[in-house]
C-alpha cells in the first residue's frame, strides 16, 4: 500500500489524443461528451408501417400518391390519409400515429385498420431519447460498443481519449536468451519478456520493444537503451535483482542515472520488486522468477498502467471462500495464485498447485491472486480470504462463472 | 432456443492458422499443446546466491576461481567449495544447496553462512515444474498472458489458433446514410453499423466492411455485395425488415440467392430477427431499431461468432435480484437492458431507463440483458431474474464489482 502511494505520486495520465470513433472500442475518454442535438432530431417512425392522420373511429385511410423523389418531410398528411414509413424514417407532417405494417390490410389505394387509434403511438418524438446538451459519456469511461453506437448517432467522428502507454520491457540477466533462440545448457529462455509484453497488451499498453539485456558490451548498450527509454512512458524490467548493491538491474539503472523510489516490499513472491524514476518516467523492476514477475506486474505495474490511461488504479478485490486448505510458512504477506469462480452462492477460490516463485505451473487456470496477511494461521476449507481478480483473458468473464 | 439450434447446425469452427506466439493473446488454441521437454531442463538456482557442496557443520566455503568464459555447467564443485549463481541460472555440477545472497557474508575468497544446511534447498530440480509430454493447454483455450509466458518457456514460436471470423456488416434502408455524413432532414445516420462493427471486434471478429445499402442502383450493388459476401465468414445485416415479403432485407437476400432459415422469433425487442445461408455462410438479419439490433446481436450473432472460433456458444447466465420494480406488458418473452453488479452478497440488477426498441438511452450503463419469460407478472424489488452478462468492455469485470 505504501509502495502504491509512492508510485501514484509520480504517475499522471498521458496527454489525450483524438482518434476515429471507429477505432475507439475499449479506449478511455479524456473529456466529457455531450448530446450535440436532440435525438431523434425530428419525429421518426418507431416501426415499419403507415403514418396516419385519423380519429378514434376511422378504419380506412387513403394512401397518398406522392411525386417521385418527394420525401416524407415534404409531404403533408390530411385527415384520413396515410403514407408508408420505415423504422427510423422521418414522418410526413401532421402524422398522429404509425400503424405497424402487420396490423393493416392493404387493398388497392387504401389500408384497413381495425385496431385502436392511440395518438402518438409508434412515433419517436423529437428529443424523446436524448435532449440537446445532455451528458452522454463522462471523462474516464471505457468505451463499449453500445456507447460507440450512441456517439455515432450524434455524428461524432473523432473522440478524445487518453493515449495508450508505450512500454519498454527489459529482461535482465547474463544467462538469458530470447525465447525464440535455442538456449545452450547454461542459458535460459526469456519467457518473462513475452509474459510481460502480453500482460501490457491486456492492459491496453503498446509494447515498443522486448529487449534481453544479457552479455552485451555496456558501451554499445547504454546509448541504445537511452533511445528506447526516451520513447517509453513506462519501463518494466525483470530479473537482475535491484535490491542488492551489485545486482545487474541496479548497476544498469544507476548507469542510466535513474533515481530509486523503493527497492524491496514485504511480500512473497517477488519481495525484490522495486521502482525508480528516469527523466520523470516510471520504471518498475520485477523479480526474475516467473511467478514473482507475474505477481509483481499485477500488484505494481497494473496500477501504473491504469493511472497513465486516466483509470482508477484500484485493484478488483472481493472476498471468497476457500475450496481447499493451504498452509503457508509464517512470515510476510503472501499473494498466492488461485482459480476463482462465481456463482449465485458467491465467490469461491482454489489454491493452484505449484506456488514456488520459480514455478510456472500455477499459471494454469490462474485468474486471481489470494492476499494472505503476514503470520496468518493455516487456511481451512470454507475460510474467507480477500482475492484480487485478474481477468486474465481480458473478457474472460465466462472463466469466473461455474 | 430453437433458433439457436437451427443456427448451430450450419456453423462450424473455421480452419486453424498458425500465428507467432507474441501475437496470440486472447486467441483460441486449435490443438492441444504439450511440454516438449522437462522444465527446467537442467537443475537451476531458485534465488541469486551461492551454490555449495557442504554438510550440516560447514559454515565457510571457498569461492572457486574459474577460468574466463567457464560457465557453471562446465564447473564441478567439491566439498567446501562454492560459486555465485543467479536466479534461473544453471548450477555447477555437484551443487547440493543454494544459499541466498543475503544470508552470507563474503570475505575475500570465502563466504560465511551460519544458517542450516538443507540439501536441495533453493534448487529447481530438473522437471520440477513440468514433465516432458505433459498437457499444457488444451484445444479451445483462450490464451492468457500467463499461458503465453509458459509456452515461451518451452520455446513455442508459432501457435495453431482458430482463425478470427471475417464479418461483413450491412445497414439496410433507403433513408440511412453513413454516420460520418451530415444527414438531410429525411435521412438518418447509420449508428447501427458502427455499433455492430464494435460488437464484432469485441468478439474478436475482423470487420471487412460496414456498408450502407440505401438508394444504390441494384445493378451495380449486387456484384459488389457478392464480392464482399465471398470474403466473409459471417454477414450481419440491420434494418430493412426480413420478416415481410417486400422488406428490403428480404428482397436483397432473395436476389443474392440466400436460403432462409427463420425470419421471426417470439421475443422483444427485435422479434424480426432472422437467419439465412448464402453459399453455406451464415447471415444473421437484425432489426433496424438500435436496442433491438443490440439485443439481437447478443442473442444470435454472439453464439455464431463464438462457434466459428471453436468456443462454446453458450451465453453467460446468472440469477440476480432486482433493485427496482418493472412492469412489462403481458406478451412475448422480453430481453431488457440492465446494469448488473456483483458483490459478496450475490448479483443485483437495475432496469435501465429508456427500454423502447427505438431508444439508445439504455446503452448507458448496460452490461447485462434481463430475460423475462412470456406473460410474466410485474417484477418487484427483490425478485429473482435470469440475466445474461454481456461483458461490454471485454475485460470490464471491474464494471460488475460494487
Amino acid at each position: 500500500e505504501e509502495a502504491h502511494e509512492i508510485l501514484s505520486k509520480i504517475v499522471c495520465p498521458l496527454l489525450p489524443e483524438s482518434i476515429p470513433l471507429a477505432d475507439a472500442l475499449g479506449r478511455i475518454t479524456a473529456h466529457d461528451l455531450y448530446a450535440v442535438c436532440d435525438l431523434p432530431p425530428v419525429p421518426q417512425a418507431a416501426v415499419d408501417g403507415f403514418a396516419v392522420v385519423g380519429s378514434a373511429r376511422a378504419q380506412r385511410y387513403q394512401v397518398v400518391e406522392r411525386p417521385v423523389d418527394c420525401n416524407n418531410w415534404d409531404l403533408v398528411l390530411h385527415s384520413g390519409q396515410t403514407a408508408y414509413v420505415v423504422t427510423g424514417g422521418v414522418l410526413p407532417q401532421g402524422t398522429q400515429m404509425v400503424i405497424p405494417r402487420e396490423q393493416v390490410k392493404v387493398t388497392g389505394g387504401e389500408i384497413v385498420f381495425s385496431g385502436e387509434f392511440v395518438s402518438g403511438s409508434n412515433i419517436k418524438r423529437c428529443g424523446e431519447d436524448f435532449r440537446h446538451g445532455e451528458l452522454l459519456v463522462s471523462k474516464g469511461t471505457c468505451l463499449s460498443a453500445g456507447l460507440i453506437g450512441l456517439l455515432a448517432a450524434f455524428g461524432y467522428m473523432e473522440i478524445p481519449v487518453f493515449r495508450c502507454p508505450k512500454v519498454l520491457v527489459l529482461s535482465i540477466g547474463t544467462q538469458i536468451v530470447p525465447y525464440n533462440r535455442i538456449p545452450k545448457t547454461d542459458e535460459t529462455r526469456d519467457s518473462n519478456g513475452l509474459l510481460l509484453a502480453s500482460l501490457v497488451k491486456r492492459e491496453r499498453g503498446r509494447v515498443i520493444a522486448v529487449e534481453v539485456v544479457g552479455k552485451q558490451n555496456t558501451g554499445e548498450l547504454l546509448p541504445h537503451l537511452i533511445k528506447l527509454f526516451e520513447q517509453s512512458d513506462l519501463v518494466i524490467t525483470t530479473g537482475g535483482t535491484f535490491a542488492t548493491t551489485n545486482g545487474e538491474a541496479r548497476v544498469l539503472l544507476e548507469k542510466m542515472g535513474a533515481k530509486q523510489l523503493f527497492s524491496e516490499v514485504q511480500l512473497k513472491p517477488g519481495g525484490h520488486v522495486g521502482a525508480a524514476v528516469w527523466n520523470s518516467k516510471p520504471v518498475v523492476l520485477l523479480s526474475g522468477n516467473p511467478a514473482a514477475c507475474l505477481v509483481g506486474f499485477e500488484l505494481f505495474a497494473v496500477p501504473v498502467l491504469r493511472s497513465l490511461q486516466g483509470l482508477s488504479p484500484v485493484l478488483n478485490r472481493i472476498r471468497a471462500r476457500c475450496l481447499n486448505p493451504y498452509s503457508k510458512k509464517r512470515g510476510v504477506r503472501c499473494f498466492l495464485r488461485g482459480h476463482a469462480r462465481c456463482s449465485e452462492k458467491g465467490w469461491t477460490i482454489d489454491f493452484l498447485p505449484g506456488q514456488k516463485p520459480s514455478m510456472m505451473r500455477s499459471f494454469l487456470g490462474c485468474n486471481a491472486l489470494i492476499d494472505i496477511p503476514p503470520n496468518h494461521p493455516p487456511l481451512r476449507e470454507g475460510d474467507e480470504v480477500s482475492i484480487i481478480l485478474l481477468d486474465p483473458n481480458a473478457g474472460g468473464l465466462a472463466g469466473y462463472l461455474t
